[in-house]
């Protein structure tokens, strides 16, 4: 048989992405190295993924879960495609109504990653909506907006998308970004920061409401690394703010709460007082765009993960999983200093599980290299993050504690 | 504070959906029936889910798999994007190699549900790709090309979407819908097809493909239903037919198969033989692009899920879901036997799940509530998936033995 002619089309938008996916790059750049390096003892604190097990309390729960799934009588089909009422009961509790913040059961949707739903939400926008994030950026905001039109063009001058708005952190402004001067329809947060580890005042981030509320912008919200926070004075959910609701979608994970990153089990709040235009002039609830889009493209997510979730939001459960919490904080203590003591200077690790450090020469990508060959420890450039994360460098607390305190014990003689 | 305007703008298309996703509105109307008659015992025969258990060896290895989870050593985050080789291996070997398809790892992409891709696949395709669905049709082909544009209004004259191309089955054509006239760039198939359980033979699964390898075609082959092939003349995939890895995708599931529906995973096959044009010129593998979006908007499928799946692929898991596979398929010829002999013309229900009943008077919807209100039974109407499907109804053999049993009696003798 010849070659046949394939007359479909494919999205040209997908080209127009600079580079591999970040984390695939640094994975296949440390594969590489280990390959060629079989006895090197590597120690990874690239990619933010957890190593401590799932807390007992989980545990049990997915046992009997698994248990219910083997018998007639309490095996569970399709779920309810927002999430089985328990969980999101439990949910609304705990990260919600105690800590003062009203909302209702279907206004949270379980998912089966925060990734998925913040690379699926733009579906919910018209396509020439006008995108801004905060430039270092993680990059699933940046791409799938790129993937669907949004993008534009890769810019080498200006080190980042043409139709995107980029807000740069710096080390003058701490790594909180300034807000755009130009109109922006939807804007991209996330704090505690990935990758910077910067957390946000209650006043910082009412700054944000306000310019959104003046604006008539939409917030994105991730707050993924919330449960890392243990200053009782920042505020855990973008609906603290008052006003928040009328502008604000917010993104949670149990990936690193509950140690979920092989797990899969997230939410996402859409509140029903997002209001606005489609593009066709109707006015719309956002909430019931994605109600339907979930409906649509997404059959639930697996009642033994969901019976696990809701284990970790049970007293015992969330006990345990904030001690894992701890032990991941007391890391990024370690990181912090060990980086300190070595001579460099650095952000985040107080309230986040991520240590942004600042790289001597300027060059991330090289840094990279050189830590990785010389210590043999993985992290992720700066670049990777933006134009404006060049110079930095991401370390993540998520390793064991041996490899942690290895890590910084091979930074300080100066070798492995 | 007052209300503020917000200016960013929704997404007009899903404006464009005519109604309800099908399944929530069958869903709804069966609720609120069953709170009015609170002692009505209500047999359902609607939604294509399962009811059976997971099988002993699914179990067995579910548990392992959460002790897995449970220790440092063993414990497993992020997985491979495209699922672990282990199961893509397992999935290669049984479903593939075993009937003489050879393909690649890589072009083999494990997922939480095949709705999910099947949904998502149309992010890869321009945005005036010419979209062919079979009429009747499951709805999220047509849904989610709606909601990104490619459907166009609803026209109740044509009793579907304009820009929508429908193939028409009908009793004539025994539901094997004839091929467009027009240039169509992706058709979308299922066989043995939802709703109306009629399968291909070779030589006319070989139709679709040489069509599509003559009009530079894509074909999106579901094949979700495999298993209950039992006929061993018949396809079980696209790829059994020569030529076809140059023009389909194709989707499987482990919903029906192993009883995977509140479990969730599924596998996606895009061979790396399928190229085309993207909408900018270059020429690009889907196979990349699929990879990318996976990527970029996906975090794998559960550890615990993805060992679940491989144990259904061992010799005894196999042998397992399959006596549950046969099991349905003996509730199917209950359903087909008892609509024969109270006197309605039946298709399907040989090869597949699904049971295709002619409605007497012609309006399903109205079916739907007679056999709800008249014998407490809950259907599909046809109407639902699509214009052609009007006067038709699907009702699914996933019920216990007992319902189904009891099912045809209340019809057997006219009342519940």
């Amino acid at each position: 048989m010849g070659r046949i002619v394939n007359l479909f089309t494919a999205n040209g938008y997908y080209s127009q992405l600079h580079g591999n996916y970040l984390f695939y790059e640094v994975g296949k750049r440390a594969a590489a190295f280990a390959a060629a390096h079989p006895k090197a003892e590597l120690i990874r604190m690239g990619i933010g993924d957890v190593t401590r097990p799932l807390v007992p309390a989980v545990v049990e729960a997915l046992h009997k879960a698994v248990d219910d799934m083997s018998h007639a009588e309490t095996f569970h089909g399709y779920g309810p495609d927002f999430g089985y009422e328990f969980l999101r009961q439990a949910i609304l509790n705990r990260d919600y109504t105690s800590r003062g913040v009203s909302l209702e059961l279907d206004e949270i949707f379980v998912s089966d990653g925060a990734k998925c739903d913040v690379g699926n939400i733009q579906e919910i926008f018209s396509s020439d909506t006008i995108v801004a994030v905060t430039d270092p950026v993680y990059p699933v905001y940046v791409d799938t907006n790129v993937m669907s039109g949004r993008g534009g063009a890769f810019s080498e001058s200006k080190g980042g998308y043409e139709k995107i708005v980029y807000m740069s952190g710096s080390e003058e402004n701490g790594f909180v970004a300034d807000l755009p001067r130009e109109h922006v329809d939807v804007m991209y947060l996330c704090f505690p920061n990935n990758p910077t580890g910067v957390t946000l005042t209650k006043e910082q981030l009412k700054a944000y409401v306000d310019y959104a509320r003046n604006n008539g912008t939409l917030i994105l919200y991730d707050s993924a690394y919330e449960s890392y926070i243990s200053d009782p004075s920042l505020p855990h959910s973008i609906y603290e703010v008052e006003g928040a609701k009328e502008c604000a979608i917010e993104f949670r994970s149990m990936s690193k709460t509950a140690g979920f990153t092989g797990t899969r089990c997230a939410y996402t709040v859409v509140p029903k007082a997002l209001v606005c235009k489609d593009s066709f002039g109707n006015e719309v609830r956002l909430r019931d765009l994605w109600a339907r889009r979930v409906s649509t493209k997404f059959n639930g997510v697996a009642y033994i993960t969901q019976r696990g979730a809701e284990a970790a939001y049970s007293k015992v459960g969330n006990e345990e999983i904030m001690e894992v919490v701890a032990y991941y904080m007391e890391n990024a203590r370690i990181i912090r200093e060990g980086l300190e003591n070595a001579g460099y200077k650095v952000f985040g690790g107080v309230n986040a599980p991520y240590i942004w450090l600042k790289v001597p020469h300027g060059d991330s990508w090289k840094f990279y290299d050189e830590l990785l060959s010389q210590y043999n420890i993985i992290g992720t450039p700066g670049e990777g993050f933006g134009a404006a994360g060049e110079g930095f460098f991401r370390m993540t607390a998520f390793a064991t504690r041996e490899s942690t305190i290895k890590a910084m014990e091979r930074i300080k003689k100066g070798g492995v």
